[in-house]
């Protein structure tokens, strides 16, 4: 019998505890399994030996339900990457004799794209060097940029609370019977997922948002403040989602052209983020009350308004990659396959972590209007299933518990 | 027989439209009073001749219960001030013009201090030419900042959103095994009591916040990064709560340092930034890697995770400005009492407006720990109660439902 050793990587999200509460829960469960550790901050707890016996913890089911229902990692992140190639293999035998010594035959990487990566790497070192370990990528990011996933693990909460937010931004900006223009910033560098998911707002009696700017679209500040002007002749209040990642054809950020000039008091080029940056043009431009309002932490971080669809799936894909190892599976990363849209039904596999590693997903044309400044309903369609249902919140004087480590 | 108009005045909140649910219900089942009237945008609806006719709206028990989770406000508002005094009655003609005209008996006015000040003048001007009609103030704001009331109808909510999100972010910035300095700046130009809020958030397993700095006190920038240096030898992460409005020694604003100099549509000066400005001294002054979050609108427009005894409280104080101008009385604002904290139990009544108008009420000494970068056992003893409690969310399509304006 085989211990197994479970970590957490990359940004936190509100569902990457869910995973990890499928993967123990089930880890527990196996016959194969003897123990199941915890690596503190990622691969970085196995070089530093810093090790959580998590089968000692002895979790009640309401723990880990609390667990389920709390947001960041558990066990602590890294942004670690491993070497390149095997030039140098003082890391990976670092690593492997750490295997050896804990016997462990199960490793889970709870992860985004780098965490892949080491998936993919450490799996073709066992090979390398022929040791018995089964090792298991478990997708989570709020980006929902991972290729061959049908969506990640994370994502269908970050857009539960980005559509709530920017409906209530919705709401709370209509309320004085003059114009204004809201800019609202959210995550998202190279894949608009986020953004996009503002759409989501939108209802029979909700108009906002007005105006969605994605990554994928090459953006234009004047083409941005004629169709502000457009709306504004619909909507007095108009409520524009951008993401802070979209840039100019210069290929430069939006926020980078802050061409002002205006430093801070230390000298630092006012990097003011990329609504302050289209505020600032709105306010200058068209002489209309402007608000810019970023999402920030709030939008991985938000665990009181979570998608019972994410969370029960995160859950699921951490219970379905122990499965998958204990049936003898290895270098592979589980993955969301959608089967239907209406009724939404998905199923949950595994793939050659090949597949996945280090590839972007970015949204498809389809996704996106002739304009470029808003997504079709084909994307509605595929996004609406994901933030179906709520989590009942249990509270404590008032505030949700989670669960920390002692 | 007479008819009752209501309005709603100054920024949006969470509990305004709980308290606009307890005067329309309540006003429906009056005897005295036949139709009920909204006034859109507050008084200027009345000015403007914007009226709804809330009666024939013939709202059903669910609207009303969707109403009293709706954020911002039904009406809409406005933050238009009456004359200073009755050298020129041009708008107090055109107001009780209208009240003759449409019959009203009765004007139910929810607001903040502004709001308070009108009521203070209309039912003035009402005595000064002998009219007949009640005119009765219902307090909120999110600010807590309205003196005689115990605590403001909306605080309740907001203080949860934000203490929730503190303890979120708290987790959230726990996640690497790096030291960092979170700046989390939360709304309250002069009273902190938006900020002293986040104190809530800490619990047996969450440490977060670490300081606390508001308006009341004046900012030291050399103390501040003291105290900083002082928690991060106990926490790797230092979650730091600002009020936007703190204040350094020559009186000027914090941000006012970043000298933007720019102002809103009302000629209140632009505060956001307090958290950027600090930041960028934390990174620059103690080599720390630093990140601002503004909660911005969020902490106002937030209507997902409400306070249930700030929603119940809301609705309760509408439905019994109602009982009281029914009952003959004109020229008061209705207000909380605190009989008791532990159990928490609360007494509403009236108090002359005289009493409320334009008086801010800031956070007691009582309430500042003597370093002046926390709060005491005695504020937190003063708000939990303000806080327990959750409302149940309907949703459609995976978003809480909200009640607009046809």
């Amino acid at each position: 019998m085989k211990n197994a050793i479970v970590a957490q990587s990359g940004g936190p999200t509100a569902a990457i505890n869910a995973s990890l509460a499928g993967v123990i829960k089930t880890a527990f469960a196996q016959d194969q399994i003897d123990k199941v550790y915890g690596s503190l901050y990622g691969i970085e707890g196995i070089l530093k030996n810093q090790i959580l016996d998590l089968t000692a913890q002895n979790f009640s089911q309401e723990e880990i339900e609390t667990l389920m229902r709390t947001p960041s990692s558990y066990l602590g992140s890294c942004r670690y990457k491993l070497p390149k190639d095997f030039s140098d293999t003082t890391i990976f035998d670092q690593i492997f004799s750490f295997f050896t010594e804990n016997n462990i035959g199960y490793f889970f990487y709870i992860g985004g794209n780098d965490s892949m990566d080491t998936v993919d790497k450490l799996s073709e070192y066992a090979k390398h060097i022929g040791f018995d370990i089964h090792i298991m990528g478990v997708p989570k990011t709020i980006d929902n940029d991972l290729d061959i996933t049908d969506h990640t693990p994370g994502y269908g909460s970050a857009a539960k609370f980005i559509a709530t937010t920017v409906k209530e931004i919705g709401l709370d900006s209509d309320v004085y019977d003059l114009e204004s223009v809201t800019i609202i910033e959210i995550m998202g560098r190279n894949a608009g997922w986020l953004a996009a998911a503002s759409a989501l707002a939108r209802s029979e009696t909700a108009s906002a948002p007005h105006l969605i700017y994605l990554p994928e679209v090459t953006f234009s500040c004047e083409q941005f403040l004629e169709d502000i002007k457009a709306v504004q002749k619909l909507h007095k209040n108009v409520i524009v989602c951008v993401s802070e990642g979209i840039k100019t054809a210069d290929g430069k950020y939006v926020c980078e052209s802050t061409a002002s000039g205006l430093t801070d008091i230390f000298g630092h080029k006012n990097l003011s983020g990329t609504a302050k940056f289209l505020e600032n043009l709105v306010r200058d431009k068209l002489q209309i009350k402007a608000r810019g309002v970023e999402l920030n932490v709030l939008q991985r971080a938000a665990s009181h308004f979570l998608s019972k669809t994410d969370i029960e799936e995160a859950y699921a894909v951490g219970e379905s990659a122990v499965l998958h190892a204990t049936r003898g599976e290895t270098g592979k990363m589980m993955i969301y396959t959608r089967l239907s849209s209406s009724p939404y039904q998905i199923g949950i596999s595994s793939t050659d972590i090949k597949n996945a590693a280090n590839a972007e997903k970015i949204i498809p044309p389809s996704f996106i209007n002739a304009e470029g400044n808003d997504v079709t309903d084909a994307f509605l369609d595929y996004a609406r299933p994901l933030i179906m249902g709520e989590v009942a919140i249990k509270t404590k004087d008032g505030l949700p518990i989670h669960l920390v480590r002692p």
